[in-house]
């Protein structure tokens, strides 16, 4: 399916619900892909840090990607993620993808190694180059450990090497001045800008961001879509109580706590615990090494359901 | 001066012009002091990060602090920081504050030492209790190294020990959930909350912040007061329109780069070649360790000058 | 081969040596292998960080394997690393690794995403119980973000699920304070411990550890294996000299600086470039996103190499 | 007292005993500085990091250098650490230093504040250029939060600015290949390099530093000499021996846990409680922000104690 240019909208990070055993569960992810569609967004990001791509095998994430792909049917556009450390591990990823039937790739910069910009500009030309796939920019310093520099992404804007960027800084004065840097160059519309930040989205639409990416989508895509909605038409209060509301039940991701265990099981398991509650995927499960919820847990998850108005 | 609750509006923590010889120019301090009450700001906020107050001795810190004390002579609240490590010696600030006539004061956690939660709420108790001023507290983890936890500014707030909070974080999802933690509490009228983020005034007024402390206010107070008129009258894309042109002006901190000083260097060298290219203060100069800018960035920040429309 | 225990000695991570065209080449790595040994090594570290590990795709990762473990011949113990994000994916890693010979293997802490010490100590048992090799911990905060905490290294070296670690922190209080717990256990001959740091073998021997995995042991396997027998031998004064001369040689990692290229580029590319002016392989090809070093750089190699005693 | 060039030796950070109303007791603090002499040190460093220097007021400061410069009535050298943000507050505390009988004077980069390389040269230069006193860097990233760069180290240890380094930076390599670079420039015997890592000082030693400032050795300070002199005399195994020995006393400094304060509260209540414990001083109180040792916490210090030997 071809990418709208720019991609406005929400477009939430699939999780991958898992079965017992720990196998990719099709039937549910295919059930989250229609939870998520009927509530109106406008694309999905299958193999994101919210899919739990870190934590799956080649096997496990092709197997997830082609049953989003067959699910979505073409109705919306379907970006994949292809995580990986480096250059060449990511060419592999990226391929399989493409094979899967991804409509655009969304890549990291390097991690585990160190890198420079012009690394960083080099990996993401190379990418681009060898797989002919619209190509987003993944900024995720909290797991990537290093940031973009907003000089090489206006450069890669520029050029075409990407077609979007997803940011997942936090940095939201860093998104105004690159959305600055954008329209200087006359390319605030050719250039796709979705905030990774679930508690600010009002905040980033107003300063012109054109979507967003929120993990917290998954649980609650209408809230997602009535607050892009007011956005788009200028109904900014409305838009900042929607927010408001969604940032209460973000508090689902501490639910778990971190005494035991790691924020990223907390937030991943505690998205999975709420979609198990609203009876949209069959098991919670999580994969290795994160760890499951406790019972207390998942009674404050469903807590946080009710207060939103979600049960 | 009685300090409003909540305190509303444009509080620019105030340069501290220098002679040549490095003494407190008490001249160009009280003409920023008349630019700032000129533009219609809301309150002042001295001997804060880009008042230099971490460059100056305590005695050139008194002289500061008296000096716009006396200059604003009652027509808005001044607000004092009292910069330093740890209780005892800020205490010492402290008194030295309310004894130069500052209607309330704004302090760090402990720096160079670590510290606990526990410990940055014993500390903040202290001071309050040992000075009758108003107390903020000033969360600028760039700085101090730290990050005030949520749950002990809530009870700092809720016990009355703080009275308001400049946050300098960066990250407005946090300053969010903050916000509604205190309307949790009932607390949203009795707290002050205060973004020190230039770039995002208009986000953080959305999501309820009561007011800004921008060292960019410092230059274009007037900009600031006009962004914080739009936000309280509801107009959002007109706020935002205007928080884009100071977005813009916020190059002046880069103009030097960082190939040979610091950013701080840059960015109070910065703030301080626009004053004077504005005539309002005498000298550019800034206090050791900082370095001067060279003519080729004093250019660049007359540039923005011009390009903002301020010349 | 079995592996003794504790391993004792010399332990080089090997370069993965490339063709021009990016491929691994087998001819280069096996005379790696043979200027390795023929310098009397105690075991070879294949596929770590100075190994490209990061950089090589699955393919290239178990081609490299081969070459070495037919290389080797048994001649000494072959450790592989088993680099990846998560559990399952390193289990997939560790499953390649058994087949393609290796004789133990060396993972990481999960890395990308957070992780919990108890996450941690689950990750490690869930591989070492899923494949039957002697199983060392690799402890490189420098690329995995999060550290080993010692509570845990103890645990898992009691339990049997850790048969070593390789200690990359640059913590040498830390790694004497494990020892000491290590021999408070009784555990001081049945865990391994091998520093990872090039420059502190002398003190890290004297404090009791059991050998190291120096990357500069590529190029300078007789000065590790001299400096190794000094110390094993008492005479410290020795060991501490040659150990300065290495540390001089090791001023090859920066010959080619970090402005326009990673750390990461200019180590692995000057123990690369050393190699290739030794003669012992035929290209200094790095992989991407991995930047060549210029001619300069070489040069400085080649002048440290001659300084050292090396050409 | 002229400062020995380079000083060699146990150079022990002296604690500051307080009362119980939180003054300094100038007695207890007189029978430390006895404890220190008459188990060998070869001078002290008063006011710094375990001096409690960040958590006294400028009065306090004065008393305890006074009483310490009295109470060692020339039979040692005593450094003064003088730590404040920049380079003018730093000045104050340094001719208060000088007047109060310091010999040499230890500084930090400035802090809170970021610094480039060029703005710590230009700070120590402007110090050394003030007060006609010794003056060594006091490298401490932990607190500091910025590293001395190697270079500028070299550079103003070459012109004289500097007449040594303490190094707090845990990192032996770099300490390492700092002193290789002094060799290089022939300044191995001008300038001093003391470790102030409790737990590798024969490592340090064996690499050539020239003693140590061990914070442990206010509680230990006969070890540190015994270790000191077995490294001397080239006894290497005996030096690592007493060195494992005070590495497990080191555990006091853990003694109090993170639970409900910080790792400063532990650390230096954990010293405190010991030299009450052993009768040196009257009164185990520190200073706000750091809060008092559980009695839980102080039976285990008075364990450690015994298991050491020293009670």
């Amino acid at each position: 399916m071809h990418l709208p240019v720019p991609l406005r909208g929400v477009v939430p990070p699939l999780c991958t619900p898992l079965t017992g055993t720990g196998e990719v569960d099709a039937r549910s992810l295919a059930a989250l892909v229609e939870h998520l569609l009927g509530a109106g967004v406008h694309a999905v990001f299958a193999l994101g840090t919210s899919g739990e791509a870190a934590q799956l095998t080649d096997r496990w994430r092709t197997a997830a990607l082609r049953t989003v792909v067959e699910a979505v049917a073409g109705r919306v556009p379907v970006l994949a993620g292809v995580i990986d450390m480096t250059t060449e591990r990511v060419l592999d990823q990226a391929r399989a993808a493409a094979a899967a039937g991804a409509d655009a790739l969304v890549a990291t910069a390097p991690f585990f190694t160190g890198t420079h910009p012009a690394e960083d500009a080099g990996h993401f030309r190379r990418i681009r180059h060898a797989v002919d796939l619209p190509l987003f920019a993944y900024d995720n310093p909290g797991t990537v450990h290093t940031r973009l520099a907003a000089g090489t992404l206006l450069d890669l804007a520029a050029e075409g090497t990407l077609a979007g960027l997803k940011d997942t800084t936090g940095d939201l004065g860093g998104l105004r001045r690159l959305l600055l840097g954008l329209r200087a160059r006359g390319l605030q519309d050719a250039f796709t800008v979705l905030t990774g930040s679930e508690l600010t989205v009002d905040a980033a639409l107003l300063a012109g961001a054109h979507g967003v990416v929120p993990g917290l989508g998954n649980v609650d895509p209408a809230g997602y879509v009535r607050l892009y909605a007011h956005a788009r038409a200028g109904r900014w209060a409305q838009a900042a109580a929607e927010q408001d509301r969604l940032a209460g039940l973000f508090a689902l991701v501490e639910a778990a706590g971190t005494d035991g265990a790691s924020w990223t099981s907390a937030a991943l398991g505690g998205y999975k615990a709420a979609l198990h509650a609203l009876g949209v995927i069959a098991c919670p499960a999580t994969s290795a090494p994160l760890q499951p919820l406790s019972e207390a847990a998942v009674a404050r998850v469903r807590k946080l359901l009710a207060e939103a108005g979600l049960t």
